[in-house]
């Protein structure tokens, strides 16, 4: 790697660039091929994470509990009121400035942050990953108990995939920096026997101060490929966490300051901005005029009114949809019901790629098994629910907890606008009784009926809607997609044409298509550094997980030429 | 290169890439080391362009006059009042549909075009530009005779400068899409023994319709880089011109549609939007809903409307600026004085790159023949322009005409700003009597007095400001820059630590600078494959011709992945 004309130097940050570059090598070659790759052991093991990480982190997560979280940054006030869906309030405050405090500290460290080379840039992003990556018992923890996942995917999904998200962001950035040329001489035949030469030297700037809107479910694996972009990219970034789940980020904030000031930079190239609901700062922090790029992962009614209000400023969103499921025909129908219970059930269905709407032909499907008809379907998708979340310690495995009790109403004022196929109810998690839970509702619906299926229900709720055929699932599952915005899609089909028709509807929508999932991979899941998360290219966002256009305009080149 | 899923095999566009695939490797590898490279011959010689072509481009152009001009799209009446800026009316009209039958055309030609490969696109765009290239010389006369612009300018920036930008564009659209693999084999270990397969397909969808607004100084120059990247990335393109300036476009996109019907695809891929100046459709045309893109040259009023008005979707400007020459010192003092007095008077300063503001220290400057004073480098500047324009041929060939009338009132209302060295005045055109000309006018003023020369006079006018030291000519100039926008900054200065405050100041405020030009190249000038055109960070514009971040969201990706 060339080395940019760096105004600054810190040769810890090249040590860490040094100790990081040939993982950030493979991250680079991996997000040409998109074939599986991972940087971060996703197994919660002793033998990766040492030992006594588990027991270690538990005792770190329960020290936090009833404390002033040290940030050691600006600070003119503490805020924080989250409470563990598991069912008792964290009592943790953090370090609270306002808003001017926050943008001055921001824009003071992007001066020089801004002009380090792209190694030391890359290099301080890599070893905050990598501390990151040590901590990720005691993030599960965090994310658990601010989210509600189980402590599985609190680990996998907050911990490892996050990091990856991370690093994948890191390698975009890095390579797109890298495609400019530090210096260039320019010769050109300007008359006769003359030639003029032009010394050029391009430096890359950052925009300025980028703003990173986390949300309650994932707020890690939703806002690390924001907040490396943006860093690698020579921003400053202020993260603003979502006031139920502050701590996971503030971890992350903390890890993120001290590399920084280990390798010599201001700390505040990183600041955390919590609130709480009552008194949200988010509309006043990013029309500052200050900010240059926001992030945002959250409801599309904020959304909206980001993309309504941000002018003149880079803006990435993840925003919401309805996600559904095409039931044409399967060679394998108890691999096909079971892999949509577990999609259903996961997280109590508060993933952003779970499915929400599933078509089946009110005729039934061609199984191995012979026809099974609409009915049929449900009962099986009922049946393997029922067994999945039949076991109590199981069940809790998979649902977690529901984040926000208006999930839990949302679902239960659900239940009149369909046939209950299957009811959704409380779960009792052992040894945390108090947990909010419930289980997922399926109900049945005919297509005509649109109006009780045609938007989001975020939660634990399914529709299995009658159509006249699989031409008109397509049509309603697609159409859905383009007008109301979908992340994913997923179609079952033994029939070649049948496969080939979703295809082109659902690429022309944008949503990803899973296609005869009947094993233990699920629609749910996106793979970093192979699947492109969001497409940006239909209203559940305009974003995508990550792409270059995720990373090439977060920095801006300058052309300095000088004649010889 | 890999080909893609195509949902359409065109044999001829495939031909056509591969006539034009070595080309577009070297533009590919041009774009990575940013020395010199073009691709398309500036010398107006019929050696290279063929004995006849510069009177057959005479007689094609005179041939277009009074008549309608045949673009064989959909229309529903006809439109044109276009006014050479030497002095006749082009009486040239041309068809013109409403907004409904644009979009309706341009989303049907949407469908087709997006499935195709990108060697198809790419062939077809590369075969365009070959066909316009050969067609340099009637482009130059359909430029000159709109923009204003002397013949050979108009040959090179609206010809092949303008053909280099189209290709450089192409290089860095197929370089971004050639980075997403187009299939991936997705294994991963999901349990004891247990290896789950995924077969990847990713699919590169176009946004949808892109709206190029041309401008009437560089309608090619400005528009090419725009209409490339659209069409190569899969979307469909609908050319506004502006009013005053439809003829070089119209018979670009004639160029495109024929190729592109050649190339079995509909011709609706490019189609021409001209109206006048009296029922301009821009606002109504660019809010549809079906337009995604929208790319604009021309003033910071219709910017700033475009800016707070188009929501949801990719908005790419270039708008304008105030340009300064900083002047500190040199060792060269007529070498100096002559550039800048030629920066000056190149297209009447109607170039967005000339600048407007010289910053002179009040007490003088150092050169090898001593200190000159602040009122010596004015007087200099003014012999350098007296001598550069007092010949009738040779003022006609720099200056050209001004395009549009308001330019030369500006000017003259200009004169009581400051006192003038130079006073501005027409010049005759020998064979063209009717000619709209001015030559520069030079104002003194003091740097305190702001509200002269603070805000862009476009035209002939520059304001020789005197200022404390360089370092107030430093501040003020980037300052402004980052303020009230700049493409360009020029320095001249013998002293290391001068050049590299005014780098860090510049690179800091977004403007590209050039240092110590004495020669026979220009602040003005913006070479494709090099220099990139404006930095995007500053209110000239938000986007750079060309970077990654140009070409990468006019695309989008889906996955679409299949359980083996």
């Amino acid at each position: 790697m060339a080395s940019s004309a760096a105004k600054v130097f810190q040769p810890m940050a090249q040590t860490f660039y040094e100790t990081h570059a040939p993982l950030l090598q493979k991250a680079q070659e991996a997000i040409l091929k998109r074939t599986y790759w991972s940087a971060y052991p996703e197994m919660p093991s002793g033998k990766i994470y040492g030992e006594t990480a588990k027991v270690d982190a538990e005792t770190t997560f329960k020290n936090y509990l009833g404390k002033s979280f040290d940030l050691k940054q600006p600070s003119t006030k503490t805020v924080g009121a989250e409470e563990s869906p598991y069912g008792f309030p964290l009592n943790i405050t953090y370090p609270s400035a306002d808003i001017d405090t926050l943008i001055k500290a921001s824009a003071a460290a992007c001066k020089t942050w801004g002009q380090a080379s792209i190694e030391e840039r890359a290099g301080v992003a890599l070893e905050i990953l990598s501390r990151i990556n040590k901590q990720s018992f005691l993030m599960a923890n965090a994310v658990m108990h601010t989210s509600g996942q189980a402590f599985m995917m609190a680990f996998q999904a907050g911990g490892p995939h996050a990091q990856d998200r991370g690093l994948e962001a890191i390698a975009y950035a890095v390579s797109e920096m890298q495609r400019v040329p530090l210096t260039a001489r320019w010769e050109k035949v300007t008359g006769k026997d003359q030639t003029t030469v032009l010394d050029k030297t391009f430096r890359l700037i950052p925009r300025g101060i980028s703003v990173i809107i986390g949300c309650a479910t994932f707020p890690t694996w939703n806002s690390y490929s924001a907040l490396f972009a943006s860093m690698v990219t020579g921003n400053t970034v202020i993260v603003k966490p979502h006031p139920g789940a502050i701590l996971p980020l503030a971890i992350t904030v903390k890890i993120a300051r001290d590399v920084l000031a280990e390798a010599g930079f201001d700390p505040n190239v990183v600041l955390l901005a919590p609130d709480t609901a009552d008194a949200p700062i988010t509309k006043e922090l990013v029309q500052r005029e200050e900010v240059k790029i926001v992030d945002f992962t959250g409801s599309p009614m904020f959304g909206k009114w980001l993309r309504d209000n941000l002018r003149d400023k880079q803006l990435y969103t993840e925003e919401a949809g309805v996600n559904s499921v095409v039931i044409d025909s399967t060679d394998n129908f108890k691999g096909m019901t079971s892999n949509i219970a577990f999609s259903l059930a996961l997280y109590t269905g508060q993933m952003c790629t779970a499915p929400q709407n599933i078509f089946v032909p009110r005729g039934g499907i061609d199984t191995p098994e012979g026809k099974k008809s609409f009915d049929d379907i449900g009962e099986a998708i009922k049946t393997s629910l029922d067994k999945l979340l039949g076991d109590n310690d199981r069940a809790a495995a998979i649902l977690g907890a529901v984040q926000n009790q208006a999930t839990v109403k949302r679902a239960f004022d659900a239940k009149t606008r369909g046939k209950v196929v299957r009811d959704g109810s409380a779960i009792v998690i052992p040894g945390m009784e108090m947990a909010r839970t419930m289980t997922p509702l399926l109900l049945a619906v005919d297509a005509k009926d649109k109006d009780k299926y045609d938007e989001e229900c975020f939660g634990p709720v399914a529709f299995l809607i009658a159509t006249d055929d699989t031409a008109e699932s397509i049509k309603l599952a697609s159409t859905g997609a383009r007008e109301r915005g979908a992340i994913t899609a997923s179609l079952y089909s033994t029939r070649e044409d049948v496969i080939e028709k979703a295809s082109d509807a659902f690429a022309d929508a944008g949503a990803a298509l899973s296609i005869n999932l009947t094993g233990h991979i699920y629609v749910n899941q996106s793979a970093a550094f192979s699947d492109y998360h969001v497409s940006g290219a239909n209203p559940a966002g305009n974003a995508s997980l990550t792409d270059a256009a995720f990373v090439a305009n977060r920095f801006r080149t300058v052309t300095i030429r000088r004649q010889q």
